[in-house]
């Protein structure tokens, strides 16, 4: 059976932009498009906008979500994984793309970033957090310019394997 | 699209007997025929099995894998999720299906029936614990005779929603 | 600064026996007095009890919680650590002792019993479970006669380290 | 007996600088010479140095490990929590502190800046991350001049509770 390439898309939960919702849906449509398995926190917002997006092309989606509960799930997730373990799952969204597509700019959403940095898997930001430090800007964030180059860009730099090696 | 019934298959990984590792190839496959998505832990022996015979059969599965490597998981996963958690992941493999079917008596697998006891998510049980307090003898796991009768149980006990109210 | 021992006890919450509760707070005072530090799940029942005793002799006690708030933890709780990872917790409670001292029976504390043997983490029981394999008993397991046993039992078999190897 | 106040002090291992290293130790001097109790990851680099500087004042100095082995925590580290979840336990270390004091700029300690700031954690930076989103800079950290003055204004924002009622 065909697997992947699994994207993950990360972003804000009620409190996103009907732009952000907007970008998020045609992210999901597009990755669909390509044959792509959508990963996600299963939740509403930008989560349920690019599962929208990927169902209304028949593509599967994953919904890891924090609760106990299932039906927590946003009505378009195909496969909910139900961890309990609260927001502490972020990492394992971040992880369980071979690319990560950020939308907007919510804490949460940081949080997924710096996971996936700390793991060398590559993030591409929609209108996303930009990151400096002492030193000056951290520009490991790739940046695009919309939806459909977004998902170009992470299908590109699909990481094969998973992990750096520090844990 | 059609989701679920998620049913959670658990057991050893590489020191599970012969008869374990055939056992639960036959609850993969009875299961993929009966249109359910395989839930587990993504790694060898049990786990293998269960996925093997499910993708013998067509069927979707999902590996919860404790590590950092989506190559951790074996040959038959369609889902890799990548926790990076380590054997705390046992506690989402349960949670995530709407029953459980343990084979086999490996102390992780124990975690794993207890917290899908302890969510009242529905144990079947295939040459696994037995277990009793000081009060006397616990029932909860249901006994299955082989393969087809753990997984007709199963299916007909699938729990709707998840958790049990007390988090 | 002197580090330990680092004893674990686990057992059920408000739905815990009067007889486990007078148990857990003589292991707890026992504990204090030999010089160990209490590890616990920081909540009621068992716990509450345990970190009562332990406090009443002048010890150390550390509450590992569920959820995201500290108030969460009982009053004798010196060291709340706030987990937020639900009940998937359970693993760091019996991780985190050098021995487990387990009072009564719910799942929970069973899901700790499992994690403990997985590690080779000695566990001593006081009317708590009994398991059994389809070969038969399982005598990990140490079975203690009183408080003072148990105490006697988890620290004369204090672990080193920690895991065991197969993560 | 007296409890905290809980500050964990948060930056890189072994990639950290001379500079930051020096940073944490007059960290973890301050913070114990004003008998807060220190939080921290538990490993090496700015963990090791504030665990360090606490231990030379007779401070108590909690390691919060992401491996299995109690072994792996610093020599100054009091008691040590095998938590056995990986960089998953970057939350718990956020959590767990009533303020955050960020030294320096790896991954690891953005992600626990942003699950901080997720949960209204105040959050003191030295020479630490600076962050943006597309609406421009987000000024949640407080940015300290020096290690007396972060220690200062840790302790002035020191938050009851936990959570940010989200979960």
């Amino acid at each position: 059976m065909k697997k992947g390439p699994f994207i993950s898309v990360i972003g804000a939960s009620n409190s996103c932009t009907a732009e952000e919702r907007q970008l998020a849906e045609e992210v999901g449509r597009e990755l669909a498009r390509r044959g792509a398995i959508l990963i996600c926190g299963g939740l509403d917002g930008v989560m349920e906008a690019a599962c929208r997006g990927a169902a209304s092309e028949g593509g599967l989606t994953v919904g890891i979500l924090p609760g106990n509960q299932r039906e927590d799930a946003n009505p378009y997730v195909t496969i909910p994984i139900v961890t309990g373990i609260g927001y502490a799952r972020n990492s394992i969204v971040a992880k369980s793309g071979q690319a990560v597509i950020a939308i907007g700019g919510s804490y949460g959403t940081l949080s997924e970033i710096a996971y996936a940095l700390q793991d060398n898997i590559p993030v591409i930001g929609l209108g996303t957090w930009s990151l400096a430090t002492s030193e000056g800007p951290d520009k490991s964030i790739i940046m695009a310019k919309d939806a459909a180059d977004a998902v170009k860009k992470a299908l590109g730099r699909v990481r094969k394997g998973g992990g750096n090696g520090s844990h």
